[in-house]
């Protein structure tokens, strides 16, 4: 359900969601904390510059970092940055004339759809961070990662 | 969520789960009603038939029905007999060491995973051509094709 490019900016995220608000990360610090390919890394990361997740800013000192706050950016905000979110089903995939609605079965097969992209939209990565689990999402390195906590435990 | 493969056998289940109990179809027919080309369609006939769903009677006056009632094959079955049911994560994708559990997001994605398998799990073909809807499952003509019902209306 989720591709290896939304997989990667998820782990961006997560790991600039952690840092203090006034500090960027250039693309070798995100590399380094996430494990992610530094090219496959700008990759991601222009897209999510380009789609308003990130603000980047040049030069010397400049970096990465969160164009919003953590709590306004959604899971499905990035799978849909990747064509990575579960596809809605509009019209009878058959193309089958009669069906001027969806049949049962792919109602069926919709609703599930809908259901996950309802979660995703609705679930941030502030909520993710959030969570009681002692398992760091997505990077090495035990939590709690809580936001705004001393960052001795990255 | 739903590859070719299973979309032509749940077209074909759906079909023979329409004919009355005693009655075989061939691959001709059942390409007839639901539009699968032959070559496709018997390949697909020939794994539903390995997994138990179909039974094949072979010569003349044979054919495939189904090896058990509607109301005991799941969408699930059907899914999985194809590889097109979404799979669950059951150990962390990225492989990371100290992640001897799922991290949050990636509870967050293979819940929703898991809710989607229950539903396909817990509905049956039977389910389906016993809905309400006016539009038939994935073969072209109007229903209502209940079950026993007269065939008039296929």
């Amino acid at each position: 359900m989720l591709n290896q490019s939304a997989e990667y900016a998820l782990r961006a995220v997560v790991h600039l969601a952690t840092l203090p608000a006034d500090q960027q990360a250039s693309a070798g610090d995100i590399s380094d904390r996430t494990k992610v390919p530094i090219p496959y890394l700008q990759k991601v990361l222009r897209t999510l510059t380009r789609r308003g997740v990130l603000h980047a800013k040049r030069g010397m000192g400049g970096g990465f970092c969160l164009a919003k706050s953590s709590g306004e950016i959604t899971v499905l905000e990035i799978l849909n940055a990747f064509d990575s979110s579960p596809q809605r089903i509009e019209t009878c995939p058959l193309g089958i004339k009669g069906h001027t609605h969806l049949c049962p079965l792919h109602t069926l097969i919709d609703e599930q759809v809908a259901n996950a992209q309802r979660v995703f939209a609705t679930t941030t990565i502030h909520d993710i961070l959030g969570s009681d689990s002692e398992i760091r999402p997505l990077c090495d390195g035990l939590a709690r990662v809580s936001l705004g906590l001393p960052k001795d435990n990255r």
